[in-house]
C-alpha cells in the first residue's frame, strides 16, 4: 500500500463497480439489499491464506483475483442459487504495490462481471507479511428449491459437470516447476481460473429429479462423504466412468502420476456433483457424466479399484 | 489444530449453535436464510489480522472472540438493524491449541448468544504462523428504515451513544504495560468487550427524526468525515461536550494523556454517532450525549480547542 490509502482504494473499488438500482453496495456501515417474498437468501464465506492456499511467487495477482471470487461463486451454484453479490476483505502487507492491487481487483472484477454478481461491500487493512483474503457470497434461490446435501436418495445416480483433477494436475505443474507445454498451460489455468458452475446449478435445481448437489472443492473422495453423511446413504462409483480430460490422461502418462488419484483426491475442480433419478436424468440438458449411483448402507465404495481415494483435509 | 480435525471442530461448533428453525445454518455448501417481503437484508464483514488488530500474547483468546463478534454487530446497530445472523471465517496456525481455539469460540459464542446472533456458517483453514479472523454479519430492517451516513441535515444535532476514548486509554494500557488497578481494569475491558450498540441503534431507527448514523469504529475525528462527505454538511463539535468517563479523566491525568484527543481519534469504542432534528432529540429514551451540530460547508470545525483531531487511518 505504498502511494494508495485504504480510503481512496475503498473510492476506486467503488467507482468501478456496477450496482442494481435496488441495492445498496459501497459506502455505508453495511450493505442493504431488498428482500423478497417466495424467495431464500444464500450465503457462503471462503478464506485464502498466503502460504497455505497460494504462494505469492508462484501466482500473478489477476489469477488470484479470479480465483478468491471463483471459488465462493461455486458455492453459490451447488446450491443452484442466482447471484446477488460478494463481499470482499483483505489484508495486504504495505510492500505489496499499488499495480498488485490493481490487478488482484481486475481478475475478481472480470469473473464477478461475467456472472453479474456485484461487489457489495468488504474490509481493507493491513498485515504484517502475508496476503489474507476471505470473500462472503450472496445468492437466492425460490423458497424450497435449493439443493443440500442432504437429499440424495437409493436408487439416484450420481452425476458430475466437466472433467475432475485438473486443477490437480495444474497445481502439480506449479509445485514441480515443470516445463509448460500446451497441456501444461491448460493444466494450470484450470487450476488457477475454475469456472464457476452457476448457469449449470440454477438449470439442474430446475429439474425435480436433482435430489443432492454440491460443488467438488477437495474431490470427490472427500466430498461425497458430506452426501453419505447428511442423506444416510451408500454411494458406489465406476472408478472408470469419472470423466478425466486428454489434457490430464497425457500429463499423468508422461509423469508417471495416477490420474484417479488427482481427479478422486486432488480438489479444487469447483465442478458439480448431483445425485439424480434415472428418469429424470435423461431431461437433463446440463452437460454432465455420470459415474455412480446412490446406494443403501453409508459405504463409499470405488467399483474397479482397490485403492481407497480419500481427498484433501484441511488440517 | 493439533487433536482437532476441521470437521471435528466444525462438528463441534455446529453442535454448539442454537439457530432458528425455519434457517439452515452450518452443513452445507450455504446458509439458507428466508426473506420477507418489505424488509432489506445488511451486510457487513470485518478481519482481524494478528499483529495488527491484535497481538496473540497479549489478548485471551476469549476476549478475541468476544471483540471479533462484537464490531460486526456494531456495523449492524449503526444501521439500525435487528440480527439475522453471521459468518466466521478463521485461519489458525497448526501450534494453536485446541483450548485456545474453545475459549475463542466460548467468547464468540457468549456475545452471539447475549446478542441473539446465530452463528451460520464459516471457514475454517490453517495459517503458516499468523491468527487470522474475518466475521460476516447479516441483519435486516424493515423497508427505508435503514439509518445510513448520506442523511444528515443542516441544523441537526449530532449525538453520541456512552463515553468515548475508553477503548483507546486500554490499548495504552496494554501497549505500555501499565500496572493495572480498578481504573486500567475497566478501561482493558472497554477495548476487548466493547458493548455493540443493537438495542441503542434499533430504538433511534424508530425515532422518524434520527437522519445519519453510523458505529464509532476509527474515532469520531475519522469517522464523522465520512457522514460530512457522503451527505454534503458540515459538523462543528464542542469539544468541551464530549463525553468521557471517570476512569478516563483519571488515567490520562495520571499519565499526562490528552483524554481529547483519545475520544476523537484512539477508536475502536464501537459508540454510535448519530443526526438527529432538535425537536425529535427530544423524544430520545436511549442515553446519548449531544456534541455538535450540523452545518452547511463541507468542515470539521472542533470548536473549544485549537488542535485537529484526525482519527485512525488504517494503511
Amino acid at each position: 500500500m505504498s502511494k494508495l490509502g485504504e480510503f481512496e482504494l475503498i473510492q476506486q473499488i467503488r467507482s468501478s463497480v456496477i450496482v442494481p438500482e435496488n441495492i445498496q453496495g459501497i459506502g455505508d456501515d453495511c450493505a442493504v439489499i431488498p428482500q423478497q417474498e417466495g424467495y431464500e437468501t444464500l450465503v457462503s464465506t471462503d478464506m485464502l491464506m498466503e502460504g497455505v492456499h497460494f504462494l505469492r511467487e508462484d501466482v500473478n495477482p489477476y489469477q488470484l483475483g479470479w480465483k478468491s471470487a471463483a471459488v465462493n461463486f461455486s458455492d453459490i451454484a451447488a446450491m443452484g442459487g442466482e447471484p446477488i453479490g460478494s463481499f470482499l476483505a483483505f489484508s495486504l502487507p504495505k510492500n505489496l504495490s499499488d499495480e498488485w492491487i490493481a490487478r488482484f481487483m481486475e481478475g475478481y472484477q472480470a469473473i464477478s462481471q461475467q456472472f453479474s454478481f456485484p461487489l457489495l461491500g468488504g474490509d481493507t487493512t493491513s498485515s504484517l507479511d502475508r496476503i489474507c483474503i476471505c470473500v462472503t457470497v450472496l445468492g437466492k434461490t425460490k423458497k424450497g428449491l435449493s439443493r443440500k446435501r442432504n437429499s440424495a436418495q437409493v436408487g439416484d445416480l450420481v452425476c458430475v459437470t466437466g472433467t475432475l483433477g485438473d486443477s490437480a494436475a495444474g497445481l502439480d505443474v506449479i509445485l514441480n516447476k515443470r516445463e509448460r507445454k500446451e497441456d501444461e498451460h491448460w493444466l494450470v489455468n484450470r487450476h488457477y481460473h475454475p469456472t464457476p458452475r452457476l448457469f449449470e446449478g440454477i438449470e439442474l435445481a430446475k429439474t425435480e429429479g436433482v435430489h443432492a448437489m454440491m460443488d467438488i472443492s477437495d474431490g470427490i473422495g472427500s466430498d461425497l462423504r458430506h452426501i453419505i453423511e447428511e442423506s444416510q446413504v451408500g454411494i458406489n462409483i465406476q472408478v472408470e466412468t469419472i470423466p478425466l480430460s486428454p489434457q490430464l490422461r497425457r500429463y499423468c502418462t508422461t509423469n508417471h502420476l495416477d490420474a484417479i488419484q488427482l481427479a478422486t483426491c486432488g480438489g479444487e475442480d469447483y465442478e458439480l456433483v448431483f445425485t439424480v433419478s434415472p428418469e429424470a436424468e435423461k431431461q437433463i440438458t446440463v452437460a454432465h457424466t455420470i459415474i455412480g449411483t446412490v446406494t443403501a448402507g453409508n459405504e463409499l465404495n470405488w467399483e474397479g479399484s482397490n485403492k481407497e481415494y480419500l481427498g484433501f483435509r484441511h488440517f
